[in-house]
């Protein structure tokens, strides 16, 4: 028999519990042992619900009893999440978890904590919901060299974007409608600022560079300037706004990495990912381009990827993926590397455009205002951008997808 | 030292010894061992390769060195293949393999043997080259049931049908040009009569049902018939023509499973798969809808899924999926089925139309000759559609991809 702690009873934790009751049988029958759920932790009272003798304020219960072979933490967060996890794989317990703020932030110390007590720490649930994908670029990793990563991670602001583009929508209205469906917290700050796929981008860019990647070292811009008319001429352009977070190989010390608004052109796979959906595009040398597509939250893909998790930490076939701290430097200068950008300017002229910017490519829409010039620049880096924009009335300013 | 034989050094033997040479180093690491290809077996001269004092030319020189613990066979067909691979495992050493006919025909027996001897019997660049699939599939599976898979499982038939449509070119034409470009065998029978998406979709089938699932149970229509015109009323239709070979789970008892063309929509993310790409949608009743992309096929995707397999088997940490032998009754037939289906008629009237098949919906192409008339039925089994069809002269007959 082998005992299992769920910590948090929140959207992921009952869904967890969910799957995991309603296949259990199928799953004795895989492990080849009988599995029980023995605890849930949450601070507040469950009187009515089926799991109610299981319930448990005081993680020591759990840290304590050797029965426990696998803590499942869906709790969020890196404070009390933090303590539980560490407290759990220092006890010799395997950890699996959702909580990709803690994997960000505390990811290499976690890792090297489960490989001196030989259990497992794993995290599919933390990047893509029930996307597989840790693992399957654990499995690309092994035989290839990955040299870029390139995703939409974050289901709320590409169904933000997404509205916007197909109903010309502003920004604000479709916020407070995606709020009104649930597919946005009424605190969307970590959603439409970037931060939460920054962090899911930093799990994977730690991943394939093997060093520790701190979210604080990732140059991150949201969704909240977006304008419906920026929209309109990427639509001219012949493409899509998305927020893209990409990590990209620069050579074996550096890394690229940053999280902000792209043009995505229609060629590219991830320009039809819509909705509340993430894709994942990873490039490896010999494999070349390989596409990820999925439901990136939500209860139950969410839940059975933490599951899944489970039973591989039960099965303990697979030990966990592993990257090293931190290396000083190993984040290039965002600033110094070079895309082309679009731009949207007021009260200039396609002379004056053409003398700072060189030759461009000039976008157009209906109605276009008096004194609005939108374009396409050559390759040139933030920083030169950043100073010929000094003087400029600058409406809109985004990186063009390059990883396509 | 763990000592490896590759078998066949065609395009896939020799892309998987340069990717494993190229970067032996890291795989050593990886592994904590040294790392070593002992032997090719091929029954050809290589006198000026790199590797020439590598070659054998008989199979027992690696059956009976205990030094060798893993085989890759790249030779292809379920003949001389098999007998390689059943006496590898059965001498106790795991094999991998990028051969689809093999695990297709042979799979169950072949798993069952690796089970007994304790090794691994590992084929993810049977199905997909390059794209994870197989693992992948066996992580969701885990925790979820998979209700369908679907997919573009063969990039040549893919990129055919992808220039009939984009060009309005005829299917004789693109095969042409597709065998200049190499896209194609010279022998393009098992591409094009759907013989290869069928194997691949019966490994998948088999895997997620649990029971061995044999091709010559599975209805399969290649792509031959299609024309140029049956494009032009897909795009009309709102969406493309794509040979999809989908296995749907029925009952716990009972599985649909078919390779044949289907109208697929534009709002499935299998339509926009184009040239020789693949993609595998699969559907699992917590985790959603899951699209896996990329190169189904070449010589480095194909080699990198066949390392990966050698390291895995290395580290012996994972052992084989597994499935049991074939159960009498298990594939549904596909004639009663229920499917919506595109028809395009030749000498007969709207009114005939509606008065055999009721409420349908009637589609448009330019220059529409006298006569011609295309719909999409109702709702409808193969079986009675054929009987309607019996005194009507069909000229195209298309399913409707419902799973999307």
């Amino acid at each position: 028999m082998s005992k299992i702690a769920i910590l948090g009873f929140g959207t992921v934790g009952s869904g967890t519990v969910e799957v995991f009751c309603k296949n259990k049988s199928s799953y004795e029958k895989n492990i080849g042992k009988e599995l029980d759920i023995k605890y849930i932790l949450d601070i507040r009272d469950f009187p009515d619900s089926p799991y109610a003798d299981k319930f448990v304020k005081n993680f020591d219960v759990i840290a304590n009893d050797p029965e426990i072979t696998v803590v499942a933490e869906l709790i969020g967060g890196n404070t009390f999440a933090y303590d539980c996890v560490k407290r759990a794989l220092e006890a010799g317990k395997s950890v699996v978890t959702s909580n990709k703020e803690l994997v960000a932030t505390k990811g290499a110390e976690l890792l090297k904590i489960a490989r001196e007590k030989n259990v497992s720490f794993f995290f599919e649930a933390s990047v893509g919901g029930g996307i597989p994908i840790i693992r399957p670029l654990g499995q690309c990793l092994m035989s290839d060299e990955i040299i870029s990563i390139a995703g939409i991670l974050n289901g709320t602001t590409n169904y933000i974007l997404t509205k916007m583009l197909k109903e010309g929508a502003e920004f604000s209205e479709v916020l407070a409608k995606a709020q009104e469906l649930g597919y946005a917290e009424r605190d969307p700050e970590a959603d439409i600022s970037g931060g939460d796929a920054c962090r899911k981008i930093c799990i994977l860019a730690s991943l394939i560079f093997g060093n520790h990647i701190y979210p604080e070292d990732v140059y991150t811009e949201g969704v909240t300037s977006i304008t419906k008319e920026d929209a309109e001429y990427a639509t001219d352009w012949g493409g899509v706004i998305k927020l893209i977070a990409s990590a990209c190989r620069i050579d074996d010390k550096k890394l690229e990495i940053t999280v902000c608004p792209n043009f995505v052109p229609f060629e590219s796979q991830l320009s039809g990912v819509d909705d509340v959906f993430n894709a994942i595009l990873v490039r490896g040398e010999a494999t070349g381009e390989v596409v990820f597509y999925g439901r990136g939250a939500g209860k139950y893909p969410t839940a059975s990827a933490v599951v899944a998790d489970i039973l591989n930490a039960l099965k303990s076939e697979s030990k966990s993926l592993i990257w090293d701290a931190y290396r000083a430097g190993c984040v290039a200068d965002y600033r110094k590397q070079k895309h082309r950008f679009y731009l949207r300017l007021m009260n200039t002229s396609r002379k004056n455009v053409k003398a700072l910017f060189g030759e461009v490519a000039f976008l157009n829409r209906k109605n276009t205002p008096e004194g609005e010039i939108a374009f396409v620049t050559a390759e040139i880096t933030r920083e030169e951008l950043d100073r010929k924009c000094e003087n400029l009335d600058v409406k809109g300013k985004i990186q063009i997808l390059d990883i396509t």
